[in-house]
């Protein structure tokens, strides 16, 4: 039985707490948020405080706040030897200044609050300072998904600026070509297959060798052709995609 | 029962034709292409030809070819009154030669030889100069795809353009995702459910509401830390797509 304290109760932690809860040889021994309002409905199933004083003892304190809260929380967790990780994918395990022992617990996804989370194919980048701790948290993190990962800090933010591109960057081409469906009343869903089929490719393809379209096969007639449709934003994006396509 | 004709043997003829021949109700008269060789496999199951003056009667000629060749090859059709419809989305309809009718039947996704093609799920964009033609187009596809679409040449030629963006600079995107991890020795199949989620999210929310990350919420901290850690090539995009996300 592992025993975990929740810190926090953004989207990410809510999604956690309520599977731990559901998970057997989790024992979720408290739920802390600053604002005690936000987590009253749990206290038939765990403690709650809004008073970082009063936190129990437990294997793991997991800080999930946002960014930029973590060094404070961290600071004020003054239990000895401690156990204290964050669920951060742009922070550094330094950024942690408890007194004890540190470590990083990031599920690799984004996630909205009213969306259910099945959390069996999110990998999990675990990082420790002790290999005892790595354990541990491999333990936490297998009890609740098959995919997980030793990733330290330079490899997370590299992973997560990563993600930028795979996530933000991919979901804002999507937009474009959203825009360009609705200006000529074309319905967006004809997109989603192929959509669909470019995000499962990669899956047995490596992107370079996935890459298709006027750009890789230098079509400078379709290329031209497409430039003269675009507004000047598009058009900066369409250029400089192509442009650094055909250098890649 | 439906007769065609297939002319050209490319990716997507190729996965037409062996659909067609499984297909009850289309009766694939004959395949044409100026190399006898790549379809000689076909003389058991139709009939084949490398000289358009042979063509047989049916009620479609399908041509799929590439974009250059349309023209060229729908010229050289001179049955009478026959349907020719060509299979690409940048093409107009217009530039069918041929002095009978015409029309578009364009699957909207991406075909390689070597993956089975489920045509189910794949979008037919169909236009035709009368309406019984667009009728039988109709007919046509929905013994083969469930998913069948109005769609005239100006609105083709912008989706097609959309098309680049969600599927050819969406695969940029992973491949920029998949260099920086493997300069640091991360495994790419780390972002693959990420990669996954993100396409399939934009089936229930708008690309617009589905945009997350550091652009949109403004986080100007972790868009300097991931500025630092790019290429020049990388780092430009980044900027751009940022910049564009804000103003957006």
């Amino acid at each position: 039985m592992i025993s975990v304290i929740i810190l926090g109760y953004g989207n990410l932690a809510y999604h956690l707490t309520n599977t731990f809860l559901k998970t057997k040889n989790i024992n979720v021994k408290q739920v802390y948020n600053r604002s005690i309002k936000k987590i009253e409905h749990l206290k038939n199933k765990t403690l709650i405080t809004d008073n970082l004083k009063n936190l129990e003892k437990a294997d793991v304190y997991i800080i999930s706040v946002s960014d930029n809260a973590i060094k404070n929380i961290s600071s004020k967790i003054d239990l000895k030897n401690c156990f204290v990780v964050h669920t951060s994918g742009a922070t550094s395990i330094n950024d942690l200044k408890n007194n004890g022992r540190k470590g990083v617990f990031y599920p690799l996804q984004s996630f909205s609050k009213n969306k259910e989370v099945n959390f069996n194919e999110i990998p999990f980048c675990l990082e420790a300072q002790y290999n005892e701790d790595l354990e541990l948290l491999k333990q936490l993190a297998l009890l609740i998904s098959k995919k997980i990962y030793s990733i330290n800090s330079e490899q997370r933010k590299q992973l997560h600026l990563s993600a930028v591109f795979v996530n933000n960057f991919t979901n804002y081409m999507y937009k474009i070509g959203d825009d360009i469906c609705n200006k000529y009343n074309i319905p967006f869903e004809i997109l989603l297959p192929l959509i669909k089929e470019t995000a499962l490719k990669v899956e047995y393809l490596s992107p370079k060798e996935a890459q298709t379209g006027p750009a890789i096969r230098n079509d400078e007639i379709t290329i031209k052709n497409h430039l003269k449709l675009l507004n000047e934003e598009q058009h900066k994006i369409y250029k400089l995609l192509t442009k650094s396509i055909q250098n890649g």
